[in-house]
């Protein structure tokens, strides 16, 4: 990282001058809009980038350089300068902000030096409107999942997998295809439960429908499969009906909190990250009351090493409402219940190299993607997925895997030998 | 269990008279006493225990009875309806309380009852006295350490394995002799950690020195290894001497707070119990300022599904100022430095195994220890054995084992295969 950056004054800049492409005229930078730029460059810990205005005045080394994000007018710096990571989203997303580099390498690279610059305790200087954040009622969770799950069955069948596994992959060998590493994570899901012939499986947030599938097809599984998105609940029994597995599997249009009934395994894969930390306490009562007292359990959920909200823009743009926790804080699911942790396994580096891989097929797709979305939708899915990979890749985001049980069930393996 | 407890007036109850084999005569029980014992038995959920006065009035189902408790004098059974379990561990200690039946089978049962009779909300309801008891300063450890581990090194031999390992063994095959069990959990510590040859290991609370010395010979690591006890580090380092290790591992008579040094390996086992809630901050800060950047850490420790203090009676007469912590209590060592769990198994069984093989071999060697010490020392072990046999098969007590590093480290295996 360069510790002294070059100011490049104008159009003088030489390699650093900015051609725009779109021909904004915005006229000359002023003084202070160059000393605006200057201290956002500070405060990001002087990343090995080259920020620039739409004039061509740079801030960074360009020696050391690995790209360069261009803010074509006045009026994104100014938001970038007031509000943050919303502005770079939005700026980003409808052409305000051009990036020229890998825009991933950027990403990390940016996470790395602003964590050098601001040291750990920044994790402990909370967003104070975090406390406003709404709640995700039955009703309010029932929009938020709308928001991101209900844009479209076939956008996300672009891009995911054959089993629309949007979760993280399982990855024992990192060659693996992403098709297989779907499968790998499902076995180790089914592996970790034990999960025998005949089981009762309840699953809260089953997605398109693949674990349950799964269940059924290798395992001899019975899942009730809950859901709040109505379109995955379509898809996911239609595919059932047509794969012949409506007997074994049957998918619930409704909210994880009306689960009733008495089941060997209750299994979550991606869904606590929507649940809310306010409504960890009555997962855990829901889980209470429906397991069977040798029953077997396993969250699978996005996850922090220390408490902060999900970024700003990612919340308002993309997932409203979600939360990643901490192990402490999924504890408050589990301990009120007395639940007992078996086993947690850390799949963080897994949930990067999915994500590449649902990148490269987004990026593969792009023009199949843009005959229904315009180009801010699909600069923003890019923008989400590389900042994804970002965080998975530098530890701002966990992928945990929690497998429990009742306090008082002895029928528990006595090693993890049966995973491998 | 009984709901119906028979109640069994004086000395007129047929097969559960009693003979005191001691005659103290204390003349027959009152009213008040007979109706104390009936609210004992009671509050303890009507165990499939009989519960019995010095006169031989009972109260509990003779039929489904697993063994008998006697109280042999009026004290004891004021002690006990007004302090608890001091009075009964120390009551059973000095033989005021004689026990008829399998000890480990008659606890497993009262946790049983108990905890059904009071049901889950109990967890919640706190000692009031817990904020009362004294925080671990570096003083006080000394003291507490003392009290347990410099009783003579000669006494654990008696009953513990070669290495003197007085931590949880495991078990992957339970048909395992204690000896080999021990040796697995050392192997399972060291696989977990990827120990190679000439890592630094920096070990907090090292015992007898077994898992230091075992890494040094098996692994060709360097050890440093901290322990508060004079007796067992001068044990571990006449150990090291004598087998030719003394230049692979140095044993240091010092706190784990007085640390110092960069280490490749950072492993606690069994010493985060006698740490103390109070110092997780500190301990994490130890931990954070003595780990390379890719280095990697292991905590193994006693723990609980839910926040509650140790027993008093083993907190006063066997482990002043132990604490086994909740993983969410835990967390406290981890995120204040953003450390990043990697795994996290619960060998609970294992500890009752372990225990178990303990306890045969101290009843088996109660001759030699009556050589050194007096009987109600002998009572007073095999109960703090047998209870804590019985915890561990109930799930008062888990054995956590968490696997930490920092987390902006990415060499971390991509499976935890290399384990099995």
């Amino acid at each position: 990282m360069t510790t002294e950056p070059i100011l490049n004054k104008g159009s003088t800049a030489g390699e650093q001058h900015y051609e725009s492409s779109n021909s904004i005229t915005n006229g000359p930078s002023l003084p202070h809009e160059r000393f605006g730029l200057q201290q956002f460059f500070e405060r990001m810990g002087q990343p090995r980038i080259i920020f620039k205005l739409w004039d061509g005045f740079g801030v960074g080394s360009s020696q050391e350089s690995i790209g360069t994000v261009t803010f074509r007018n006045r009026k994104i710096l100014y938001q970038l300068l007031f509000s943050g990571e919303v502005a770079f989203g939005d700026g980003y997303s409808v052409g305000s902000i051009d990036i020229d580099g890998n825009l991933v390498d950027m990403l990390v690279e940016s996470n790395v030096s602003r964590y050098q610059h601001l040291g750990i305790q920044s994790s402990f200087r909370r967003n104070p409107f975090s406390r406003f954040r709404p709640s995700n009622t039955l009703g309010r969770a029932q929009k938020n999942i709308h928001h991101h799950y209900d844009i479209g069955n076939e956008f996300y069948r672009i891009w995911l997998d054959s089993e629309m596994q949007y979760t993280c992959a399982y990855f024992p060998d990192d060659s693996l295809t992403l098709e297989a590493a779907q499968q790998a994570k499902m076995d180790h899901v089914c592996r970790k439960l034990r999960l025998q012939p005949g089981d009762k499986v309840v699953e809260a947030g089953c997605g398109w429908g693949g674990l349950a599938r799964h269940m059924a097809k290798y395992y001899g599984a019975n899942v009730t499969a809950y859901n709040i998105s109505e379109e995955q609940v379509r898809y996911a029994s239609d595919r059932a009906k047509s794969e012949g597995y409506s007997d074994q599997v049957s998918y619930v249009q409704d909210d994880y909190r009306n689960v009733v009934g008495n089941f060997d395994v209750f299994v979550s894969v991606g869904m606590l990250e929507h649940v809310g930390k306010d409504n960890y306490r009555e997962l855990g009562n829901v889980i209470a009351s429906c397991l069977t007292d040798e029953g077997r359990a396993l969250i699978h959920s996005i996850g922090r090493n220390v408490p902060r909200q999900m970024s700003a823009w990612i919340d308002r743009r993309i997932f409203p409402g979600a939360y990643p926790p901490t192990l402490g804080e999924m504890m408050n699911i589990l301990e009120p219940n007395r639940f007992s942790v078996l086993d947690i396994e850390n799949l963080r580096l897994h949930y990067a190299r999915t994500l590449e891989h649902w990148l490269q097929r987004f990026e593969d797709a792009n023009k199949e993607v843009s005959e229904t979305f315009d180009d801010n939708f699909i600069r923003a899915w890019r923008l989400y997925l590389s900042g994804s990979i970002a965080a998975f890749l530098t530890g701002g985001l966990q992928l945990f895997q929690v497998v429990f049980c009742r306090e008082r069930n002895n029928q528990i393996p006595w090693s993890r030998e049966h995973i491998y």
